[in-house]
């Protein structure tokens, strides 16, 4: 059973099910967002079900018992500012204006990849994701950091003295919310990322406050607290992060930083293929994990590099039609020259986050999986060269990269585009470009998207192909009702299997396309190569000619 | 002031701003739907104002005394099978199962398309709309048409008695409306069309019903009638009209009448625009409305011709701009060989509606007007070509029509298609393609629509190409998903001026597309003409060569 996947009942559906009507279910509100929380209320009291947080035990952790790993605390690093871009100071001044324009004197941040922006930080706790675990309260006069103060050494510790932000246990959040309500606050919540236990908590000290339970409303627009600064109680607005658009957004520093590691990285994937094409040339038998584990040697080799940004989907044939696809050691497949190889990865670098898929094939494609390929291409062609006025949501563009796929009857059943942060998470919002569309996020210049539509055929092959982009201002000869009008500018840099295309659907456009891309491969990884990996970049960046 | 132009005040903030605090404010509840009544009630409360119902008095009517013209009394006509294609005891049978799956017992339709579709009726009461001023009333066991009896002669009272249907005084409406709910029924209310007198009435009939004011509520979706069909008291479902998706949804017979009659109004066009070409030639000078009328004078030629479906907008140079214009006989201009010439225009048949635009230019159009002009019709092309997954709503389909434009920095203010009735109103919903994305409509096999990019260039010269077509399931290789593809057939048949392409930026598939449209024209339309419009036809459907 995995939640999501067809004919999988969700939790709420399952506990309805094989729980008698009228069970309390305890849940550990530190692992439910309040919004998830209070869906699944709303769920399960259809069979009268009640929903209990149980803030001092979590059974799962009680079957761990001494075996239970310790949490990571390896230590905190500051992310330069040549890289950020914009100082600690700024980020808060920013915050604090839209705190107080919101009418609220208070902000809790739990978002990990939010906290490391705002406060230029970055962690190793998660696999992938350069993130620490903490929590941060910023108020109008001061910031505190929640987190084990095992994981900052004495430089960091100066740096946050410096930017003024204090140190608290990670364990003592729950008691600062508390001291919020005690003195008054107005705190801003996003309920959609904020634990439950964090929302509950600082209800129930309000409720206390006022010494009478359900008194305290969630406020409006308009501030409660006076604006000579006295208070008249605690308070709470609910609204959407808005560190999380501003993260999406990124300046100069942050896209320069983008545009160089995808360079490096699009060196280490030019000397993985040619490694890969010559074993593959020589018969060796090479195992999807094999691939994946070298690719990670060639990538480690660049400079600034920190981690791969997700696990490597390495799949050949049929597995490639598994969308989220991990090869395991034991069970695997081989990558040879019989069958389509699809190869999703991405890196962590210390300037940069990396996403990339390529789908190849070492023999000979038939001619339906040209087809496809090229279907695909030409949807991630025409995405790559939209031009849009400002203020459009991303799911204006999601038909552009569908459109050619459409005309035979193909689909494929995931999104075309997610946003990634600059050296931060790779997959992160508030933008995307999908087919659903709920997500009015208009894309805003400097947003980082991914282009990846594909074609999945259960049982066969799967087809993806990935670049990453920026959001850019064109300069189109006109600016109809004075608008901006906005485009791309590609940060991936590697070739794209030409063989694979069926040269008689495309447009001439297609191929100008294709052939300018090629040109800038070679123009911009080249000086990073040497030897057969440059003549690999060579052979590969040839212009294709239509007959 | 235009309500809806920029800088106009809405009717509430007019309001607001003139009057003192406090007034109250009468309207005439026939004149607006429910919906828009609570809308200015919400809107004015903020300044206390009491909006009031004037059911007996309108200030307006009163104005005109005598001289106010007598309501229309034209005769109603049979809409004849062979064009309707389902009669109407089918239609209502249909209608009724909804009401019963919706738990009510009965429905008040005022929306005049809805009624004229439903009970194969057309009339003429409303210039450009077959419609007649009239409500219906649809219960389980029976109906009720409130219309002036003078309007239906002795064939169609026959034709009414067959389908059951019982005649009653147009002013009857708001008694038979009180009737309704002392006999308990539960009414489906389309609060967005239906009148706030209507609904209004029928909330206090409920109120009188149980005694007391404020007790009915509004039904959910569960019936309080017992299934023994005992009734507990009146009450009332809030939906959107069932018979609006019904009629949208064109049958064979509607889509054929459709097809039909666009080749008799596309061969009155060819006629049309070889007297014109003719006329230019010679140096005689012409209005705008000189040509609008010369237009009719050939369309009402044609068998079927009932009347024109909208006011022609014939719009010379400058006057193209104007997205509505209409031309006056003592202030237009004259259509001559120097200015780009805007003709939007439609008929009314009776097997079908036409709405057709074309832009043309007589003399030597500048470079840009072409370029223009081009990448309007590149936006058309691609809509037309689209094809994608049934249960799509049209919006997502708009960017295809604006993609080109965007290129360059264009785009214009309106909406991409809107749907058509079947020998009925030009406008119709719910369907639509447009980049307001609210509307989820999808659209559905057997929907027609227009298809209409454009771009308008202020104080120069307006350019629109529209045709009219019909959604139909598209018979791809593959169905990803088991799902239908759809795409969309063309029913309008006239030549583009091929003079206004600029063949540096169209691609060979587009000037495929031309090729076919205008081999296609030439098959379809050169059997209806003979003489000079025949010779122009085939002049103006020659196949374009791109050197």
């Amino acid at each position: 059973m995995r939640a999501g996947n067809l004919g999988v009942p969700t939790r709420s559906e399952w506990l309805n099910g094989v729980m008698a009507p009228g069970s309390r279910i305890g849940i550990d509100p530190f692992l439910f967002s309040s919004d998830a929380a209070e869906e699944l209320k709303e769920a399960i009291s259809q069979k009268n079900h009640e929903l209990v947080y149980l803030y001092d035990i979590n059974l799962v952790d009680e079957i761990w018992k001494e075996s239970r790993p310790k949490p990571p605390n390896k230590h905190v690093r500051v992310h330069d500012m040549k890289y950020a871009g914009v100082d600690v100071s700024s980020k808060l001044s920013s915050l604090r204006s839209e705190l107080t324009n919101a009418g609220s004197s208070a902000i809790v941040i739990s978002m990990l990849d939010e906290i490391a922006w705002l406060l230029n930080l970055r962690g190793s706790d998660i696999p992938h994701s350069p993130v620490m675990y903490a929590y941060l309260i910023v108020e109008i006069d001061g910031a505190k950091l929640f987190i084990d103060e095992a994981k900052i050494n004495s430089d960091v510790m100066h740096y946050l003295k410096n930017a003024g932000i204090e140190l608290r246990p990670y364990e003592s959040i729950l008691s600062e919310i508390e001291s919020l309500a005690e003195k008054g606050a107005c705190l801003w919540l996003d309920t959609s990322s904020v634990s439950a236990a964090i929302v509950n908590t600082y209800k129930c000290a309000c409720d206390k406050y006022f010494g009478t339970a359900g008194t305290v409303n969630k406020k409006n627009t308009e501030a409660l607290n006076g604006t000579d600064g006295t208070s008249c109680g605690p308070s709470y607005v609910y609204r959407s992060s808005p560190i999380s658009l501003a993260k999406a957004v990124k300046n100069e520093a942050e896209l320069e930083g983008m545009r160089n590691s995808h360079l490096r990285d699009a060196a280490a994937l030019a000397q993985f293929w040619t490694w890969l094409e010559e074993e593959i040339s020589n018969g060796v038998i090479l195992t999807e994990v094999d691939v994946a584990d070298k690719l990670l040697e060639f990538r480690s080799k660049q400079n600034g590099f920190v981690d791969t940004s997700f696990d490597t989907i390495s799949a050949s044939g049929a597995n490639g039609a598994i969308i989220h696809y991990k090869p395991e050691p034991n069970s695997c497949s081989i990558v040879d020259a019989e069958k389509l190889f699809l190869l999703d990865s991405g890196a962590q670098f210390i300037d940069g986050t990396t996403d990339i898929t390529r789908t190849v094939h070492f023999g000979e494609p038939s001619s339906w999986q040209k087809e496809c390929f090229t279907r695909v291409l030409q949807g991630h062609i025409a995405l790559d060269q939209a031009i849009f006025p400002e203020n459009y949501p991303g799911f204006v563009l999601d038909a552009f990269a569908r459109s050619s796929l459409w005309k035979i009857g193909l689909d494929y059943r995931h999104g075309t585009g997610h946003g990634v942060g600059a050296a931060l998470n790779v997959h992160e919002g508030p933008q995307s470009i999908s087919f659903r569309f709920g997500n009015m996020t208009p894309l805003l210049k400097g947003m980082v998207v991914s282009n990846e539509p594909g074609y999945y055929e259960d049982h066969a092959f799967g087809i993806r192909i990935e670049n990453l982009l920026y959001v850019k201002e064109v300069s189109t000869p006109n600016r109809f009702g004075g608008l901006d009008y906005l485009g791309f500018e590609k940060l991936t840099y590697v070739p794209i299997q030409t063989k694979l295309i069926d040269l008689s659907i495309v447009s001439a456009t297609e191929i100008d396309w294709l052939n300018d891309y090629h040109k800038q491969v070679w123009e911009k990884v080249s000086p990073l190569l040497d030897g057969p990996a440059q003549q690999w970049l060579w052979n590969n960046t040839r212009p294709l000619i239509k007959h």
